[in-house]
């Protein structure tokens, strides 16, 4: 099944972007008759057949909806500081929303690589591996947010930083995917690669944040956000 | 700490390699009298120091060696089918050995993308990637084997291919996060993008293959091989 994206789809008519009419009509070669799907990432997937095969103006008819279309069933919302290298962040956008994840939101921290930030890019990456992945549910992409900013934010669920200096409290850093309940919404901060500084995890603390660790071995950033994904997912799913 | 590959070390003294010492001197700008570290990527961690900073022939004394050093503290084999794009390989080699695996083996399958496969720059990017995680222990790459080759080869542990077809037996797939346990050997088959054929799952399944499953989520070959290192090393580490 190849999905399309239409975030504005009207019924039971709707007409696909350029963009998307070009990949129908031109790539995949489909016709009048054929049978399409369509999400507006916000739950909904619709099945439906092509009326008007226009390479610029395709025309679909929609047939059949399913609403809240399987739902990934916990909230997860991931705060990592973006790298250096455009790609590595990209390639992390793609593998999170493979695996499961609610909401992106690029984290500006002390030791940032990146204080700025392109969304644009970076949506293209999240819509395409959304429709890859046959999801339905598209994760929200935040502007870049300052780390300050972000713990100060009120947030239901469980508030947990990943960092690789010596732990703060008594307690010392739990492993994320042993304390982690299943169905706890989670929000998991990741920092760059030169790591929080022990003043925001001291301010994170604070702000009601457990210290985790994901483990012995030495992450890059994107590694240790896809591994944090993939321990929620695990967590979830057992 | 910065980490050099030197997997023909000599005692007490050793003379880097062209690249190698080109990094040292004219990148890192390391002199004479500087502190070094090396690996032989078989467990050996040497701490020396330069005593010839020469660009091409750079000179080091090693004054002491951990050998045995933080070991994976179990063995995992990752046979994956080789993607179309070289790049998302690539980036599974990294991920899978920044997070921990043993061995790899490039898989030709029915429904492979590649049947060539090019060792050297995949050597390249798992030794980057042992150096820039300060690991001593450089994760094997076989061949290019065929599937029918490998799932014949004798292996001592638990031996499990990950499809996403309906399941061959009875007890249908186990989850991999739950049915593996600590320290045990581990093989994981992953398929191309085109999954393995029935054919294959029924051959590996009457060769003492168990069939397990990744999640729900429908993950491209190199997501589901990190996502899988990822599973093995939370098990062996909860």
């Amino acid at each position: 099944m190849q999905l399309f994206y239409a975030p504005e789809i009207t019924l039971p008519c709707y007409t696909l972007t350029e963009d998307e009419s070009k990949h129908c009509v031109r790539v995949l070669r489909l016709a009048i008759g054929d049978a399409i799907h369509l999400t507006d990432g916000r739950g909904s997937l619709h099945h439906g057949r092509i009326i008007d095969d226009h390479p610029k103006r395709c025309r679909v008819e929609i047939e059949r909806t399913e609403e809240n279309f399987e739902p990934l069933g916990y909230a997860l919302t991931m705060a990592v500081a973006p790298t250096k290298n455009n790609e590595r962040y990209e390639w992390f956008l793609e593998k999170a929303t493979e695996v499961g994840v609610s909401r992106f939101i690029p984290l500006e921290t002390e030791h940032s690589e990146r204080r700025v930030f392109k969304a644009e890019r970076s949506e293209k990456v999240i819509i395409s591996a959304m429709k890859q992945s046959l999801k339905a549910f598209k994760p929200t992409l935040g502007p870049l947010t300052s780390f300050k900013a972000l713990i100060a934010t009120p947030f239901e669920g469980r508030k947990l930083i990943a960092h690789c200096d010596t732990p703060m409290t008594a307690e010392g850093k739990a492993y994320l995917a042993s304390t982690l309940k299943k169905g706890e919404p989670t929000l998991v901060l990741i920092g760059p690669e030169g790591d929080f500084s022990k003043e925001e995890i001291q301010a994170a603390v604070e702000a009601g944040f457990e210290e985790i660790t994901l483990g012995t071995q030495r992450l890059r950033t994107e590694t240790a956000a896809v591994v944090a994904v993939t321990m929620v997912s695990v967590v979830n799913n057992q």
